[in-house]
Order: structure tokens, then sequence, then C-alpha cells
């Protein structure tokens, strides 16, 4: 590949480039650190600059459809046209970086190739990669999907940016060849804990695509809340969310999925159970709770699983669920049960005896055969939490096993070896917020120099439990320690000393977006 | 008083109908902490309740003048009479609080009467008693200045409160008498590490009015940037500001300190030398901050004490700024100095020899009393951090202390021993933040019990630095945690376990006036 040995090249030329103050820089005087300015994040995996820089004016700009179409593309067009000259408050004039930027020529076209038709929906195995050519005032996007083109439109809208004196939009002359090294990239939210109004679930999917991530993980229901309005048995919602203005309706979650498939991202449910199920018992469902009977008589634990009832419940509730998400992944949580509450109770005693379990495992494993037959019925790849591999539970080879509190050096190869496909989050728990500067601890744990090219690995989930955070804090503590996240899980190339001033940058241009993102690194100021 | 022997037995019925949900809640269903209705945050001195609820209605309730009043009365009443009423969403059906609620009559009439002209601006020793009589549709409020009055205000549209179906505002009938332990309960800004748009400071001083907080100590420029707009020296903002639009105009800062003073909040500034000065070595003030030697040639320290043109500058400076603000009190900074790049100084060598200057804390001494000699020319107080009286620098005896860093155990008495008034606020950074229910170890620092009623202790401060704070997250990060600093600092009757379910109203009250408060202990949710 010819890209790669002009990309060291390039590295010094670059290295130049970007941080021409940064040298000089008084580190106590203004921002801690220095921006970039037309940077991308996550960092692409091949990109070369030339010297050269457009300016691309947003009357004599259009993007030009030179293979397929759909309404998609058309969408994402309106999107970038929109994002891409955003007007910025006047800048400084002691800011001197602008004087690196020669421009020779305009870019008024950037033809967009996707050489396939448009796929419905985003997939595991959705071909994200795409390749930019911006040179000789020519613009030129390919990709063989509609994933890759949104992805590239993504790389694109970052490479333009305002000259630090404010005049013009520009962008450098570039070579990008890009693509994930995980295919799976998520974000999971939990609306039990504190319920998560629409508009900030959209908000959320709007900065996942402005790191290219491709997951939301929706942890919906648990013990707090059960927010789903299920068509099925409608008294779960109507009585076991928090009021009748915290409930996802019907309408609300197509929404969200349109928003989400719109911006190449998969909207995956889960549907915790036997344990994080309290709310439910509010639902009216008789039976379907365990009476926990020690210590607390009136305390009442995991769905019980001898009631034979609760399987047609779960397989009613389940199937309405996987119709509606279009998603082949169905998370059926699994973790954390408390099977105390189980041991305790003289029926499930009883049951277990009848049945010759001598084990409580044994009713853990009987309960999640009967699970994992109900989510293979529904033609559902079913994803569970670590704990359903550590008690070894057994599992149909193609269950992905999320670990969470494992290890990655001793967990991850322990599932994969058993042939399981593995979801990693241990390391990105971003509700565990640290006084100061803490996205590099995320941008640090890198899997790849364990899981090497294992195709078993399917990516990462950064988390976000909600038991702190609500619709007043959500955006400001998920961005941009997600972003950290996002490039872990796309990059080749991390550079903690590199990126944090592309950080900076991406940082402000969320902003410029309507993303309330903290500060990442200390002081700073955007030019917005 | 005869308050105070009925306050106890109200206490046994109060605790009944308070929380009459929360002895059969099950903790993990639902809130984690079951949100009181009506109650009052900081919690008054002293409370009557009555066993009837009165109902108020929007289109049949004004406040009536039966004393002195002025402008900033009825812009007061034109404020309340907005909050008291803000529309709740629908609410939920298995709520059964309001099930508690005996409304009998009406109360169409608050009246108000204020025993004393209004006085133009608050300030340490300003009237902030108050008492508030709802009884038999009667409902009066009395105080003897617009300072008392504003705080009763502010109570009694906190006792107005929703039923909880959503149908009526309601309150209980009560007797109040109310008044501060403490007479400065102050909030600090740091506005230099990042700009706060005025709009961010506004919302603060209007969340600082819902926990009746009375001073904003604006630590307004350091380091990082120097964003004040000085007529006299106009290139200190406009070189060392982070940008033009992060610039505090005359206007922009009148305008903060005209609705500070509507609230009944003194703001005073702080102007930290002669550290935490580097921005403002931009500014072009020639010989300003002292060039270090070593070990950063290129690096700059505090303003240079040796320069007699410096001490010129700072009077003109500290002159424009006293008479901008209209408080008695000025914040003169003076911690952390690094004396260091002064004693590797040449020139400053020179200067000490010349001198007879054995120890550079006499450097720091000559320092301070060229400071302290502008102060008093100019009538104002000065306040300084804890290292000038450390450092046994001598201070005029009306000089404040601000204790920040030592305990409150042993460096508060020791202030006061030496007849200094002082600001604590040591306990009380919650710019450091940790996951989970922090408020609670802010509530646990009482000085009551170190101080007593010595009235050389003014108060304290909740102090929120700049570091990783923006508009952002400021908001989300100060509030409710501020309000637990903010009771500690005005309530004699500090009980955790009762508090957190008043607190739980005081988020949601706060979000429903504007104020993104975070969740305080955990999974809740605001009927609004």
């Amino acid at each position: 590949m010819h890209y790669y040995s002009l990309f060291i090249n390039v590295l010094i030329i670059c290295s130049i480039l970007l941080f021409p103050v940064s040298q000089s820089y008084n580190q106590n005087v203004g921002p801690l650190v220095k921006m970039t300015n037309g940077q991308v994040w996550p960092k692409p995996v091949f990109q070369q600059n030339f010297d050269e820089y457009l300016i691309v004016e947003p009357e004599n700009f259009h993007f030009n459809v030179t293979g397929y179409s759909c309404d998609d593309l058309y969408d994402a067009f309106k999107r970038y046209n929109h994002m891409l000259f955003l007007k910025a408050k006047q800048t400084f004039k002691h800011d001197t970086h602008s004087s690196t930027n020669f421009t020779f020529g305009k870019l008024e076209v950037l033809n967009v190739q996707m050489t396939n038709p448009c796929e419905n929906y985003p997939s595991l195995n959705m071909d994200e990669k795409y390749e930019i050519k911006i040179n000789n005032s020519r613009g030129h996007l390919l990709a063989s999907s509609i994933w890759g083109i949104l992805r590239g439109l993504e790389t694109f809208s970052q490479l333009v940016h305002l000259k630090t004196d404010g005049s013009t939009f520009v962008l450098q002359c570039t070579s990008i060849v890009d693509y994930p090294k995980f295919r799976h990239r998520g974000f999971l939210l939990d609306t039990s804990r504190h319920y998560l109004p629409v508009q900030t679930i959209i908000k959320t999917l709007d900065a996942m695509s402005y790191s290219k991530m491709n997951v939301f993980h929706w942890h919906m229901v648990d013990d707090n809340s059960f927010p789903f309005q299920s068509s099925v048995f409608p008294n779960l919602s109507e009585r076991g969310a928090f009021g009748y203005s915290a409930i996802y309706t019907k309408n609300g979650i197509k929404h969200i999925i349109e928003h989400a498939k719109r911006r190449g991202i998969r909207v995956i449910p889960e549907i915790d159970t036997p344990g994080h199920t309290l709310s439910w018992g509010l639902g009216g469902i008789p039976g379907l709770l365990t009476p926990c009977s020690d210590p607390h008589p009136d305390r009442f634990g995991p769905i019980d699983p001898t009631v034979e009832e609760n399987y047609n419940f779960i397989r009613a509730l389940l199937s309405e669920i996987s119709e509606l998400f279009k998603d082949k992944y169905l998370h059926i949580g699994g973790d954390e049960v408390n099977t105390t509450c189980w041991t305790t109770n003289k029926k499930i005693q009883m049951f277990m005896l009848r049945n010759n379990m001598t084990d409580v495992i044994e009713l853990e494993n009987f309960y999640f055969a009967n699970i994992f037959n109900i989510t293979r019925n529904l033609k559902t790849v079913a994803i569970a939490w670590e704990e359903v591999f550590d008690e070894n539970i057994p599992l149909d080879p193609n269950v992905v096993v999320q670990v969470w509190k494992g290890d990655l050096n001793s967990t991850v190869p322990k599932v994969m070896k058993r042939g399981h496909p593995v979801i990693f989050s241990s390391c990105w728990y971003l509700n565990y917020i640290k006084y100061g500067t803490d996205w590099p601890n995320f941008y640090k744990c890198d899997p790849t120099s364990v899981v090497g090219e294992n195709r078993l690995f399917l990516g990462g989930e950064a988390c976000v439990w909600g038991e702190f955070v609500d619709e007043t804090n959500l955006l400001q503590v998920s961005w941009p320690r997600a972003s950290a996240v996002a490039e872990v899980l796309w990059s080749n190339v991390l550079n903690e000393t590199e990126a944090k001033h592309r950080l900076e940058e991406h940082v402000c241009r969320m902003k410029r977006r309507g993303i309330p993102a903290q500060p990442a690194s200390g002081p700073n100021y955007c030019h917005y």
C-alpha cells in the first residue's frame, strides 16, 4: 500500500505544521493544551497531508453523487452542509496560528462515490471503510457502502475548519484511507436509574457519530424503573416507570432507531433478567418475582425461575422487543443475580429437590437454558454479561459475552478460547468520575496487544450507568471522555501526547455542534 | 420564645406528615430517597406546622404591601409570582403522597410588611431575619429590611408546592422565625481558568438565592486569562483574555452586580496578587512580572515587588475596581506566591541587599504593606488568603483571613485569637468531585462547634475553581452540592437523615426554575 511509506515521511512535515505555536508556548498562560485545527477524531488509519490549503465557501460548495444514492445519503448531505459551516465568534488577535495556512485554490465539490446500493440497517459486519482525496481543488469520497460514506462525511466535515482569524473555511489537501480496528464500538446508557428524555438520547447519538461510534447499547429497564411501554403488558411501564412523562413510547423508540441508523448506529436493547427486575414487580404479573424469605420477608428478588408462566411472559416481551428493534443482537443481561433469595425460598427449595438440583447454579442453568431457547426461536443472537460465562452456564457458541468485571489480559482470552465473541467494557465505566484529566485512563486501555486480529473480539463499549446521571449532566459526563474510548476502538495509531491536542479541537467542535462537552485537559477556550 | 416549645411538639407530627410513604417504601424500586413536598431549604431556625393546608390559585393570589416598599421589592414580587406557579408535567398515579393533604381554605394574599426603607446594597451586616405566619387563610411576611423580605419570599415560594396529582398548588399552615447562623455565606467562581459567560454567572446568582447564599466571591483573573476589561489598562484584557468574546465589559459586570443586589447578594471581586498573575504579563505593563532566572529563563513569576511603578499601576487598577463594585470588601489574593522566582532574580537580590532584607519574607511584607496601604486609602476592607496570615505578614486588624488550607479546629481559632475576622472554605472545594453521593461530606463540616457565637467568624464559602469547569458543566457540578454548604452556613438544625429528603425536593425545585442541578443521592425523578 503506497499510502504507508508516504505516511512516515509526512509525519515529520505534519508535526511542524500542526503545532507551530506549542514549542514556545508558556504552559501557564492561556489554554493548558493547544488545540489543533482541522484534525480528525478518531485518528484515521492512513492520512497523508499536502502543503496546500483550499478555501471552502458556504455558498459555492456542494456534494455531488457519482455512484449509488438513497434518502439516507441526501439526509447526510443536508446535515453536513449545515455542520461544515457553523459560524465562529470573533476570534483573537494574538493567536498567530493562521499564519501557517497557505491557501491556493478552492474546493467547490466533494464527489461522493458509493459503489453499492444503500443497506437498510447497520449491522455488526457493515463495511465502514472509506477513502478521501482532496487535491488540486478536487475532492473525492469513495466507499462501498452507505456506512463508509457516513464515516467519510464525518471525517470530511472535521477537515474543514475556520482559519483562526475567523474569516474563511479552509481545509488542507490530504489523502485518507480509513477503517475501524474493531467492528463493535458501543456506548451504553442506563435509562432505569434515571429516565433520560428522548432528546438527550438523540444528542448522545449525534455525539457518538462525531466520534464514529456505531452501537447504542440501551440498558432500558432495571430495578428502579421500567420505562419501556409494552403493547402486550402496558402495566409494566404504567406502574413501573417513574412517572407518565418517564415512559418510552413506541414512537419515541422508533424515532431513536431511525435517527441512529441514519448515522450508521445500531441500537441493541438490553432486557436484563433474572436479576435487576424489581420495578417489573409493580407491573401486576402474578408470581413474577421471587419473594425472599430471608433476611427481609417483604423484599423481592430475581424473577422466579420455577414458574412456567414466567417464560411465556418473557417470550412475549422479548418477541415484542426484537420485532421493534431491528438489530440481530439482543442483550439479555444476566448480571448480579441474587441467588440467596432463590435458595432461601421454600417453594424454590422444593422445586430444586423435585428436579434433583443440588446446587443453585443448576437452577440458574435451567433459567438461562429457557432464555436462550427463546432468543434462538426469535432468531436473535444473545449478548450476556460476563457472569453467565464465569458461572459456566452452558452457552450456544454464538452467544456474545460482555466482559465488564474481568481483566483484559486474563478474562478476555479465556472467553475467546471457549469460542465466544467478546465485547469488552471493564476499562470504560465512564460513570466513575475522577477529578482532573481522566480521559487518558480510558485511552491507555488498548485491547489490541491482547487480542491481535482475532475476529472473536468484536470491540468494546463505554458505559454510563445512571445512578448519578440524568438529563442535566449526561452529555457533560460522557463527552469528550467517551471520545477517548472511540479512538481506542477505531484507530491503530494511539499516541496520547499527540491526541490531547486533537481532543481539544474535538471538544470545541462538539460544542459548536450543540454537544455540551466538558473540558478535556484543564483550562481552555473555544473560539466559537 | 414561644416558638421553641411548640417546635418540639410539632416535630413528632411533622415526621408523620412529611414521609408518609417512606416507611413501607422499597429502597430498590423508584427513587432511592423519597422527596418531601413544600419543605424549605435551608432549614428554617424555627418552624411550626399546622395540620391545615391552603390552596393557592395563580389567578387569585397577590402580594400586598403593608409597610415600606421600593422597586427591588416589586421586582421580587414579579419574580416570585412567576416561580410560585411553575407548571408540572402530568404526575404519577401510584404516588399516594397527596392523600395526606387536607385542604380547608385558600390563601389569596401574602401581606408583606417591611418595617424600614430599602437599602441600596447588601452588606456584611445586613439584617436577613424574617417571620412568616400562614394560618386561617391569612399570610403574613414580616422583616425589618428588604434583605429579610427577600429571604422570606424565597421561603414562602418553597412552602407552596403542587399536590402530587398535579391538580393544585397548596401550602401547609405554618409559623416561621428564621435568620442566618453566619453573615457571610459565599460562593466562589473562578473566571480565569475558563471564561464563564455572564448568563452562566446570572444563573449561579439565581441558584444561590434559592439557597439563601449572600456573597458572590468573584475570582476574576489569574494565570490563564485576564477577562476583566479595565478602562485604564484596556490591553490587560485585550491581550490577556482568551478571546474577544471572553471579556467582562463594564456593562456585563454592572448587570451582574445589579442582578445580585436584587437578590440580596454581595459581589466581592478578587484581584489576586502578587502570584497568579501570569496573564497580566501579556498586557504590556513594562517590568510588571518578575523574570525568573532559574530554572526556566523564559518564565515569569509574581509581580516584581521592587518596581515602584508597579504599585502605582495596582493602585489605579484597584481604584477602578473598588469604584465599580459597590461592596466595602475587596479580596486581594495573596496565595501561593512563588518566592523562589524572586530570590533567584539578580535585580531583586540587589534590592534586598540595599534594603537590608535578609529573608524573602521581608520582601513579601514590603509588598503587602504597599497593597494594604492602597486598600486602606481606597476605604475598602481587604480580604486575603490564608498564606498572608500563615507567613506572619503584618496585617491591619480589620483584614479578613480566608482559610482554605488550614483546619477548622486549629487554624480558624488561631486566626480569631489574633483578632482577625475569618472566612472559612477548606471543607467546601466543590471542584473536587467524587463518584457518588458526596454532599454529606460538605454537610458534615459545621463550624459551629468550633467557633460558637464568636462574631469574628464571618462565615464560609463554597469554592468552584475553574480548571475543569466551564459553561457546559458549572451549574451541574455546583448544584445541589453548594446547597449543602448553604444549609450548614444558615441553619442551626443540621440533620443529614432528614435533610436528604428535603434536598431531593430542592433539586427538583431548582430544575423547575431552570437550574440544571444534578442528582443528589442516586436514582430519582422530578415530577415537573
